[in-house]
Order: C-alpha cells, then structure tokens, then sequence
C-alpha cells in the first residue's frame, strides 16, 4: 500500500513549461517499479500522485527559485 | 482538530470535468458530520481542501490511470 | 481514484490517548462510503491514511492547541 | 532540512483573486527566517511550497468557505 | 526542485515491522535518480521523506488493510 | 484559511533529539503571525501542524540525512 506524491517546478520539457505526459509516464512507472523491487509492493495498489508548481511557489534559501537561481548565478561570475 | 485532504481525480461530474461546487459542498458536509459523529469533533474547527487531480497526473499500478483503465478493459474483453 | 488524508489531534477515544481502531475503521469506511455516494467513486480504488498528531504539534490561533484552549476556556469564565 | 508547505485560499492581494509574487516572496523569506531563529536551520536546506485554493475547494464549519462566511455574516447582524 | 513523500506501510523487512535503514537508503537513492534521469532534476536540490503508517491508520474498499486482506483471502478460498 | 506544515528533521533541542514544546510554540506563533503581517489571514482560522521526521527517513543528494552530511564533511576535508 504505497502512495508517493512527487512535486516539481513547473519548467522543462519540450515547451519550457513542464513534463510531458509520456515523461510523467516514465515517473509514474519508475517510482512503482521501485517500491516493487525494493520493498515487494504490488503495483496494483500502488498510487502516485505528480503536482507540478509554479516557480514563485517555490521557495529555496529564503527566496523564490527565479531569484535563488539569479543570486547563484551572480556569485559565480 | 482535525484537518482532512481529499484527492479526487478531475473527472466525472455534469460536464465531466470534475465535481460541481454542489459535490464539493457534500463532501466537505459529509466527512465534517463523519468527524462529529465517530469522534465528537468540532465542525468550526474541522477544515477540509480538496484537491483535483488531472488524469495524467496521477498513477496507479504503474500506469497513468488512462491507460491503467485501458489496459483493465482490454484484458477484460 | 481517491486518496483521503485524515489528520487529528491525538487525544479522546477510551484511554484519552486516541482514537480506538474500531473508531478509525468507522472513518476509513465512513468516507469511502461518501466518496461512493458523491461521486460514484470505487471502494477499491479508494485509499485512506490517518495521521494523528500530538497536541503540541498542532497550532491554531497562534498557540499549540492546549494553551490555545486554556486561553478560550479562561476567556469564557 | 525542513520542508514547509502553506495552503491559503485564493483571495486577496491587489486584484482580489490571491498574493502577488512579492507576497509570496514574504512569506517565503518569513517562514526560512523564522526556521533559521528558532531552530538554526539551513536556509539552502530549507523549501517552501505555497498553494493557493480556489475557495469552493476549502471547508470549514461543515461548509465550503463562501458559505461558512455567510452564515456567519448573517448571525452577526 | 523536486520534493517526493514516500507513503508505505509499516511491515515487512526483516523483522516484519516495516523497511531497513538500508532498505531506506535505496528508496531514496532509486526516487532521486530517476528524476535526474527523466526530468534532469538535480539531485542536490531532491528531498525525499518516506512515511511509515500503521495498518490500522490506513484504509482501502472502506477497510483498514488487515480487514481488507483477510476478506479478499477468504473470497479466494 | 490558511495550513501550514512544517516538516523538520528530528535532532536538534536540548537533548539533540528535536525541538522543545516551546520551540514549538515559538514556530506556531511565528508562522501565524507571519501571514497575519503579510496576507493579513485571522489567527483562529490558521492551522499549524509540526511534524519531527527521522534523521533515516529524509533524504537529499540521493542519500539519508546522515550520509549526506558525512559525504560533504569528508569533501570539505
């Protein structure tokens, strides 16, 4: 009975604004083939759940990613 | 105190596009009145947030539902 | 394809210290059964965790519940 | 490592319909500080992820919130 | 910036009273490779928390999971 | 409306096992006065809820809490 909730910036992908379908594909079966092989779940009662959020939700270093990823990208030049 | 999210996949519904505000409402009525009942809660501080789920977002044996539920019905035709 | 997350302060029940199991499968089958008569939902698709929280894990109006209970309380005589 | 998700229902701000980016930023900054006073936390180890609500989609009281309002209004006059 | 919660039940392992630290270890390892390798995430920016629930507190087709297994066991007999 | 989830690692306080109930209280009152200031939310409809995560059970790099930490100290050395 596993449940895996997985949450990623809305960016990437082809368009620059998030996974596909087919790459969410991939997340779904890769985490459940995962908790197969290491802890022996069943597929069938393994739920995942992909919430995608927007770059100004998202908060690291005390700051929204665009100006966390600005303020990384400064100190390093 | 109790606090309670419920994750629904956005479906069904008049439009098929998910429940109307008048489910939601049941829902939120319902399990504030199943929270009174089973465990003397209060209702004023019983908070609910449902969640809609987009189809391709959410996984279950392994497969985004659309194809889990395509693959069920072929297997059982 | 539901999935319900059911938080509660950890006290009541016959000990003072939580709900009984019998308490809690009465909510697993309570809200399933909502989620059945809303939304047509499957019982077998259905999932439903509890979590229960002590009392000093939990604030509301800016204080862990039990100071925030004995202020109401004081408040009230 | 603290990981600190904020759930507000979708309202206020300029145009009424939620926080702006500078807001969020607020809270963002206010939560990692607060984590770095009290608990001498890591602000690059610390995430934060808001999530707004649209109103109908939150209860409390047994109500979705525009109603729970109402009622209350309504008492109060 | 990805963070993922694993949900499982507390069994199996070695002792039957849920997975190993090492067990652990390669949920965290196996979840945070695969999103380098989908979605490029970076695995230093990849939080993992992995949630062990008690049978009782999680629920599936309106049963806690030991009600439910011992009722699709004696249904295949 | 808003809820607010705090998850942080257990280590830390006084005895190294986490923070105290007043610690606690410190991250309730802080957090809500916090978007008092900034969303200008009410207090009473504010919801806290802390929860303390294993040391084994966060992962980050790809690895436990604990590897990660002596992965990064043998680096710095």
């Amino acid at each position: 009975m596993p449940y895996v909730n997985i949450k990623i910036t809305r960016e990437g992908g082809p368009e620059g604004n998030g996974p596909t379908p087919a790459q969410k594909a991939e997340l779904i079966k890769g985490v459940t083939d995962l908790l197969v092989q290491v802890l022996n779940k069943k597929p069938d009662s393994t739920m995942v759940v992909i919430d995608e959020v927007a770059l100004e939700d998202w908060g690291i270093g005390g700051l929204p990613v665009p100006e966390f990823r600005a303020r990384k990208a400064a100190r390093q030049t």
